[in-house]
């Protein structure tokens, strides 16, 4: 059996997360699309692997996952193939052949969050399935030195969403930039325009909702309505109550997943 | 009455363009959103006017209206008032006051589409709306100096749409540049990234089709499928069996309409 790993993106607008929910249930999942396509192109009934199990309505540029296969069809082909049977929203770019042993989520060593704040008095038309709309003043450095607190290995349990399971809360931030961009089709005379805010943070692995939350609280510190310091105090806490509000799903993109090899 | 005029965006995507398409028919368009959304704020019924009357499926940004109105709503109260009661598809991004005699489309000086061409392997998941994804290796220099040909004074029967009712067929364009953009979002590690190629075209008014048809034309010689000489062949032939195809509308934008005053 061949061990296939894809790369693609998706518009998580219309899915209900990346993840299957299980038999019986009926949300439109990113995974399901996916061995629903593959199931149409081979004939084999095959379960895939996420690297990143995304939630309802995030994005993906640079999601990868992994699965098993006897089919034949050639390795540049399944982009291709791919494509021709997905709905447009889910868009593979690449395929690569991997060992028996590569699990695209085990082995992720690195994974790269963005999130994007549309931060015109309104929203940008091309961002607004994409970005979350804030049209207060943002303090992008101070955002970043609160960033920046976060940066290196913390026990994140205040930035946890609730009803997740997880034992070991300690992840390893290795960086955490918050910059203003231009918004493309931004500059047209006559119109109101602004920037995007855009967090770029990457991570030895992160907990549920831990990106929206972490971005929910920086925005408190962006709005001056917390010190930087704070941040440091919710970090200390390891109480969710004390963080910010989690900041919407349509915001965030899966950038990229890397690996060792 | 009051003589508003509107500076608003949308997403084409659902809409069967600009403008009304009369009495009895059913067609969801810009037009019909934005009188609704007057008369639910005033309880006026009154007619608008826009700048361009975009096709189904165009984007626009910097489109311009204007409408007559007795209600007292404060100048920097529209577009709050608009985009608490408009679909989210269409932005109002400000509002003026006019003159009486200020029309949004007869007193339009200068008006400025966008095309946007995604030219990498496999769509962008954010550009997929909102440009059209053309695959293939284009020369952008070239299309720069097809796109020169194009400006000036011409009769552009060529690029117009079947159908049109024009009778003076010459129009003015004041600029027309081709430019190769970095996609936002393209540059993520283990992404086959590309780039989107802008047109961007001034004029002093615009056929039916126009734009999509000269972007189709100009498209051939970016393809290397035809000679940048044969432009001008196309342009001096005056008939539209000779040009290239007409663009898809996704791709296109109004951008900005200017007035002298």
């Amino acid at each position: 059996m061949r061990n296939i790993q894809l790369i693609l993106g998706y518009d998580g607008t219309s899915y209900q997360g990346f993840q299957d929910q299980g038999k019986g249930t009926k949300a439109r999942t990113i995974q399901a699309e996916l061995e629903k396509a593959i199931t149409t192109l081979t004939g084999e009934k095959r379960r895939i692997i996420g690297a990143g199990r995304t939630d309802a309505g995030v994005h993906a540029v640079g999601q990868s996952v992994n699965f098993y296969i006897q089919a034949a069809i050639p390795l540049e082909r399944w982009p291709y193939a791919m494509n021709a049977v997905l709905p447009p929203d889910i868009v593979v770019y690449e395929a690569r052949e991997r060992d028996p042993d590569f699990h695209a989520r085990y082995m992720a060593i690195e994974k790269t969050y963005c999130y994007y704040v549309d931060n015109a008095s309104f929203p940008s038309i091309l961002w607004q399935r994409y970005a979350y709309h804030l049209p207060y003043p943002l303090d992008v450095a101070l955002m970043q030195q609160a960033a920046e607190i976060l940066t290196g290995d913390h026990d994140f349990t205040s930035f946890m969403g609730a009803g997740s399971s997880i034992k070991n809360p300690i992840r390893r931030i290795t960086s955490f930039t918050v910059e203003r961009e231009l918004v493309p089709g931004g500059e047209a005379e006559g119109l109101v325009t602004g920037g995007l805010v855009k967090f770029t943070v990457k991570a030895n692995g992160f907990l549920r909702h831990m990106v929206r939350n972490m971005v929910g609280t920086l925005l408190e510190v962006g709005r001056h309505r917390q010190p930087v310091a704070w941040v440091a105090e919710v970090l200390a806490t390891k109480d969710r109550r004390v963080a910010g509000i989690t900041a919407p799903a349509r915001g965030l993109w899966l950038y990229a997943v890397r690996y060792d090899r």
